[in-house]
């Protein structure tokens, strides 16, 4: 697959973390000489929180971290790719045991200490024995981080390795945060929709770092679709050594005067990676940012956001560079929150085209023709009835999501 | 655009219905030379009942008709393609009033007994002095009806006319019920979801026949999707004459002995419709039939079927001619409703694929594959948690469907 041409010029650079060891190998999961695993090792004390698929189908993977999340600390994180372990019963069970037992053995810690994410093909059955002949070298080879050939290692129909970081400062103490991503199809938001792991040296408890996780997807990870589909196997974790805390005391609570820099520094990862995903959409040839405003409420204007994003026929309209504010207007409606035709405005990339529940007069389809041309699309919608706003990002439906999904098996 | 490869191999055979008389013809709306307005003129008493869109921007002749359904007697319907005088404001309104005033004053009726429908392109305004031109020689020319061109006229994107008929016995008194339907894409189950206009003979009364088209919508016209997107033009509207009472006493109450059979008759008519619109869905190469048994409850078992069909990933992966079950089980997953991973059980084509959340041990890709090849493919999902099932019908999504819709408007 070529690269998407929506694709950051380059991959950012990322510092290494304290107290986090990366790895990679081939373990032959479905393709021979492709790195398809990832380790990562964590210093002592390293707390841990994740967001899940709200899937009523869940991966076996899934299950494994929710499970052992209550215990807070992680010692490793096993991510594959090339197999989700996804309705593969009691099988898949066994399969996510046998990994981080395996890990465990090879780390030298519990196996409750172990998290995994698994991703590729549902209902395969995952051959686990086949991480047993890396394992030792994987623990052998961690080093602070190649962050590239982490994000490449997790990637499956993705054109290219997504990562970001940031720094924060909780008072005179600065700290990293980076992350990386995977995810261009099954794309929807509910929770975090994609595998997506965040590391920080941070000194923050378990309770509270899942606070910032939680807070954050929702404007990032969960304002992202590609195709509405939502995977069995959408798990973002976020662990914190506390390495650099250097005498600083643990943030502890969600009222700690440091925190609030701690979580723009989050939301800062987590948005750019979630941006990075739509432009990786399968078959992607325009970023789409849909910008809902006045609507009754801000999960009216999300849910009107959505609709419009998730519209097949608002999509492929884009992907033929048609403003077709008509099929907006169709979207719109039948999302079912409140709305009312006469008083609705449209935009594309800033030039309005229907205004009042009517064409703009002014109309001039060549001006908005070429807005139509470029990669990124700005697509605003004012309800006129409230104060509620909301952002969404997405890309167009193509022909290449059609031929990418049509034979992904074969 | 090549009739769909769904297709029926003919128009059926339809009927005259006493008391209704056809006619159509070219006024210009949006291509030269091409039949795009219909007009029916009804005898005297004829009830009229409709459903519509539930969306929250409905086009013009939708408002016009919800407010002129309570007088619940109609002497004309005029149906025009090429422009949905949808989202057109003031002007959209005073089109709609035009066009009812042009054609009261060509038939010789009031205006709130003439009905509207517009199907085409959404934000444009429409020219109903158009109509005015074709309005006296369409009245003249009005005779006791050539189906198949009524159903041309009506197209948009559709490859083939459609048409439904079939006898009901009401006592010992026959009765003809007639259907037409246009709809190709921007599909989805929510009220009509289209343009049908059903025709009977039968004596009853508006509220009857309100019942009647009410019920027989569920599992006929909203079990349909092709692209999850529904219109601002839904509109199905059903005339009944009365012609064919010949001294049976009109139904009247809900519980008349006689309106079982009106309704079977109804019904088969609606379904007939709604599966040709599957069968024309824009790009489709495949009928997809969904069946979903063993939840909770039937509407439950719909959220399920619906979540299924409007899947871009289980869509594109049927036109791809591969048993990707791995995705229904994540749209299943996604559907939010009750279900149980380990109790899953996935068929295609009668073949069973998956079972009690593991792929099926006996699995067999290369009889699955021949199955997957056949035009028309049945899938059928058992969630083995309660008695709930239902049935919805879709097609699946082409490279053909982004084509048609990335330059509808050019």
């Amino acid at each position: 697959m070529p690269i998407s041409p929506l694709a950051p010029l380059q991959f950012p650079d990322m510092p290494p973390i304290e107290g986090l060891k990366l790895a990679t190998a081939a373990a032959g999961i479905r393709y021979a000489d492709r790195k398809d695993v990832l380790l990562a090792l964590f210093g002592e004390g390293t707390a841990v929180a994740g967001v899940f698929t709200r899937s009523k189908c869940p991966s076996a993977p899934v299950d494994w971290c929710r499970a052992h999340l209550k215990g807070g600390s992680a010692a490793a994180l096993v991510v594959n790719s090339g197999n989700a372990n996804a309705f593969t019963g009691r099988h898949g069970r066994e399969a996510t045991r046998m990994t981080a037992q395996l890990a465990a053995a090879a780390v030298g810690c519990r196996v409750s200490e172990v998290f995994l994410a698994s991703t590729g093909v549902i209902g395969e059955p995952l051959d686990a024995s086949k991480f047993g002949e890396v394992m030792d070298r994987l623990v052998a080879s961690a080093a602070p981080g190649d962050w590239q050939q982490a994000a490449s290692a997790i990637m499956t129909t993705d054109t290219f390795p997504k990562g970001a970081a940031a720094i924060a400062r909780l008072g005179s103490t600065p700290v990293t945060i980076c992350g990386i991503a995977k995810g261009a199809g099954m794309i929807a938001p509910d929770m975090a929709t994609m595998l997506a792991f965040v590391f920080t040296d941070a000194p923050v408890s378990k309770r509270v770092l899942q606070s910032v996780l939680k807070a954050g997807v929702i404007d990032t990870f969960n304002a992202v679709t590609v195709d509405g589909d939502t995977s069995t196997s959408d798990t973002l974790l976020a662990f914190a050594t506390g390495a650099a805390a250097r005498g600083a005391a643990k943030i502890t609570t969600l009222s700690d005067l440091r925190l609030p820099a701690l979580r723009k520094g989050f939301d800062a990862v987590l948005g750019n990676l979630a941006e990075q995903v739509a432009r990786d959409g399968e078959g992607a040839r325009k970023l789409i940012e849909i910008i809902v405003e006045g609507a009754v409420s801000k999960s009216s204007a999300r849910r009107i956001a959505l609709s419009i994003a998730n519209s097949p026929l608002v999509k492929t309209a884009i992907a033929g560079e048609d403003a077709n504010w008509g099929r907006v207007v169709m979207a719109v409606g039948k999302a079912g929150e409140p709305a009312d035709r006469d008083r609705l405005s449209i935009w594309f990339g800033g030039i309005r085209v229907a205004h009042k529940g009517e064409r703009e007069p002014s109309y001039d389809e060549s001006a908005v023709s070429a807005v139509m041309k470029k990669p990124e699309i700005l697509l605003k919608v004012a309800l006129g009835m409230g104060r509620g706003r909301d952002r969404v990002l997405t890309c167009d439906l193509t022909k290449e999501y059609v031929a990418i999904n049509g034979d992904y098996r074969s």
